[in-house]
C-alpha cells in the first residue's frame, strides 16, 4: 500500500511540525527544504519518513529547536562551527554558507562542525555551492553500523561524501554516496520485500559473509565499499575513516563507536569524547583556479564524452553522477511523492499529536 | 629470480641517471627520493622499476629535465601550477610545498597542477604535510585503463587518492589507494605468476565479467572500486571522476581518455584538450580548526580504538591505514629492496647506456 502526495502538501505539513517543536520561521523552512530534497531525489530513507524520528530526538532533549549556531574558531579559509545541538537540517546549511562566504574572499572555505545532529542528504549542502560558481563538498559521520575490514565490531557510520561540480550548458556533476557497498536504505528496501542481500553488503556478528538483509538485527554489520579485502574493502574503510576524522576529530564531535544514535530510544554511548555528530563542508571558487568559462567548457566536454561512451549490452548510456536524482526530482515535483503505508500511518499519528492534519 | 639491493645503492644509481638526463642536483635528489619511496613502501610498480620508463619519455621529449615550474594563478588559499612538462616526481613536491605554504597563512592550501607527468606514489606528497602539523591530500589522474560503470570504453586512470593525518603518540594515519577495485600493479603480480584475477577486478572488451589477469591486453578494462553496479562500482567511478576533474579540469590538464600514456612508444591521444597530466594537492593546518594537541589526543584515541577492535577469525588486528607500508619501509631500509630479474636486466641496460654501473 502506498499513496502519492504533492510536494506542497508534504512541505506544509513538515514545516508546521518544525514550527510546533519551536523552530523559528526561517529554520522551519530550511529544515523542511533539506528534508524533502531527499524525497524529491529518491533517497526515501532520509526524507519525510524520518520526520517523527527528529521529533522524538527533540522530545528527549537531544535536539535543540532554537540553537545558537556559532563559529568557535576561524582562519581566512577555515572555521569550526558549534551547532548547539540543533537540527542537522538547520546547522548544516548555515555551516555550508560559511564555507561559501570564506571561499568568496580566500578562494576556498572549509568548515568542520561539532554538536550537530543528522543532516539529511549530503548532496543538498554540497549543491549550495553551485549557484556561486563553486565546487561544493559535504560529508558527515553517523552512528556506527559498519565494520572495518577484519573487524566484527561496528565502528563507522555509512559516512557519505557528496561533491557538486558546476558545468556550462550541461547539468552539474553531483556525486552523493555512502562509503559502504550499499546504503542502509537499500537494505531496508530488501527487508520490506523479504529479499536476500547481495554478497558483500553485510556480514554476521562473527564477521562471516551473509546474504541476510536482516543481519544487522542479529549483531551483524554493514560492509565498507568493496565488501571484502580481495575486492578493496580496505579502501571503503579508509574513505569512511577519512569522513569520520574530517567531520569529528577536526571539530571536536564524537567519532567512531561514540557517535550518537538516531533512534531516540537507543541509549547514548558511554564516555563520549566529543559533542554531538560531526560534519565537514568545503567550497572552492572555480575562478580561484581558472576562469569559470574555461572550466565549464571543459566540464561540458568531459560530461559529453563520458555520457556518449560505448556501453556494454543491456545498458543505454553511461550515467553522469546526479542525472538519475535530477530526473527523479523533476518527476516527483510534478507527479507527487509516493509514501509507503507505514510512513503515512506514522505521519498521521505525528500530525494528531500536534493537531495538524496529514 | 630476484636479488636484494640496499636503499643507498639504488639511491645513488637513480640519482646519477636523473643527473645524466639533465636534472639539476636538487631535482635529481627529489626525484630519487620520491621514486624510491614507492620501493620502500612496497608499491613496487611505481618505484625504480619505472626509472627507464621516465628516461624513455625524456628521450622522446615528453619530459623536460629542467622545467621552469611556475604559479600561473593564485588566491590566498589556491594556486594553479604549470609543471612545464617536468618529471611529476619533481613537479609534485614543489606544488605540495606551495599548498603547505599557503596553509601556513590562510589555514588551508589547494593546488591544482597541469602540464606534469607521472608523479610516483600519491602518499609521498600527502605525507609532506605531516611534519608541519597539517593534514595532507594528494591525487592525480593517469592514462585511461578503467571503464566507468556500464561502459566498455576506458575513460579513467586508476586515479589514486592519498590522505595523511597526524597523530600524537601514535603513528600517522596514511591512506593511499587507487580508486579501482585493485591497482594495476596487483594485476601485474598475477600476470607474472600466471594466476587468475578475482571477480570484479577486470572486464572483457565487451564489458563482460572476466578472471583473465591479461584482459587489458585484449582490449578489456580495469573496474572502478566496487566492481559492478550491485557492489557499488558507480561509487568507485564517481571517486575516479572527482580525482580526474580536480586534477585536470580545474588546472587545464588533459582528462578522461585524453591523458597522455606512460609508455613512450604509445602515441599521444588526438585532439588533447589540455596540457600534460594533472594533479591536485591539499594541506589543512590542524590548528586552523582546533589546538593541535587536542586533535592529536583524539586521533590517538581513534587509532587505539580501531586498532584494538575485536577481529573476525583468522585476523590478528584491524589495520590502521599506513601501518603495513611503514613496517615494509623499516624492513626494506634495513634489509634491502628485492628486485625481480627483468627489472635488474632493464636497469643494467639503462646503466650501460649512461655509463653508470648498476
Amino acid at each position: 500500500m502506498h499513496k502519492k502526495f504533492s510536494y506542497q502538501d508534504l512541505y506544509n505539513f513538515s514545516k508546521n511540525i518544525f514550527l510546533k517543536i519551536g523552530c523559528n520561521e526561517t529554520d522551519a523552512t530550511t529544515a523542511t527544504k533539506v528534508l524533502l530534497s531527499a524525497d524529491l531525489r529518491g533517497v526515501d530513507s532520509h526524507g519525510i519518513a524520518r520526520l517523527s524520528g527528529y521529533v522524538r530526538l527533540w522530545e528527549v532533549k537531544r535536539i535543540n529547536a532554537s540553537p545558537k549556531i556559532k563559529i568557535v574558531h576561524e582562519t581566512p579559509s577555515t572555521a569550526v562551527v558549534d551547532g548547539d545541538s540543533g537540527l542537522g537540517l538547520v546547522v548544516a546549511p548555515v555551516a555550508m554558507q560559511i564555507a561559501i562566504d570564506k571561499a568568496k574572499i580566500a578562494g576556498t572555505g572549509w568548515v568542520s562542525v561539532k554538536n550537530s545532529n543528522h543532516y539529511g542528504i549530503a548532496g543538498y549542502h554540497a549543491m549550495m555551492a553551485l549557484e556561486n560558481d563553486m565546487i561544493g563538498m559535504s560529508m558527515t559521520n553517523a552512528s556506527a553500523l559498519v565494520a572495518p575490514t577484519f573487524s566484527v565490531e561496528r565502528l563507522l557510520g555509512t559516512n557519505p561524501i557528496a561533491v557538486a561540480i558546476p558545468a556550462g550548458k550541461e547539468q552539474p556533476f553531483v556525486a552523493d554516496f555512502a562509503t559502504t557497498t550499499a546504503a542502509n536504505g537499500k537494505l531496508e528496501i530488501l527487508q520490506r520485500k523479504n529479499l536476500d542481500a547481495p554478497s558483500g553488503w553485510v556480514q554476521t556478528k562473527d564477521g562471516l559473509p551473509s546474504n541476510n538483509a536482516n543481519e544487522l538485527k542479529n549483531g551483524g554489520a554493514l560492509l565498507p565499499l568493496g565488501g571484502d579485502k580481495e575486492h578493496g574493502s580496505h579502501k571503503g574503510y579508509m574513505l569512511g575513516s577519512i569522513v569520520d576524522i574530517f567531520s569529528a576529530v577536526l571539530s571536536g564531535a564524537n567519532y567512531g563507536p561514540w557517535v550518537p544514535p538516531f533512534p531516540a530510544y537507543v541509549p547514548m554511548p558511554e564516555n563520549m569524547p566529543g559533542e554531538g555528530i560531526g560534519h565537514f563542508f568545503g567550497a572552492m571558487r572555480i575562478d580561484a583556479f581558472r576562469p569559470a568559462e574555461e572550466f565549464k567548457a571543459n566540464m561540458d566536454q568531459w560530461i559529453q564524452r563520458f555520457s556518449s561512451a560505448k556501453t556494454s549490452e543491456g545498458h543505454e548510456k553511461v550515467i553522469i553522477p546526479g542525472e538519475p536524482e535530477r530526473e527523479m526530482e523533476a518527476d516527483r515535483m510534478q507527479n507527487g511523492i509516493e509514501l509507503l503505508q507505514p510512513v503515512i500511518d506514522d505521519l498521521t499519528t505525528l500530525g494528531k499529536k500536534f493537531e495538524i492534519e496529514f
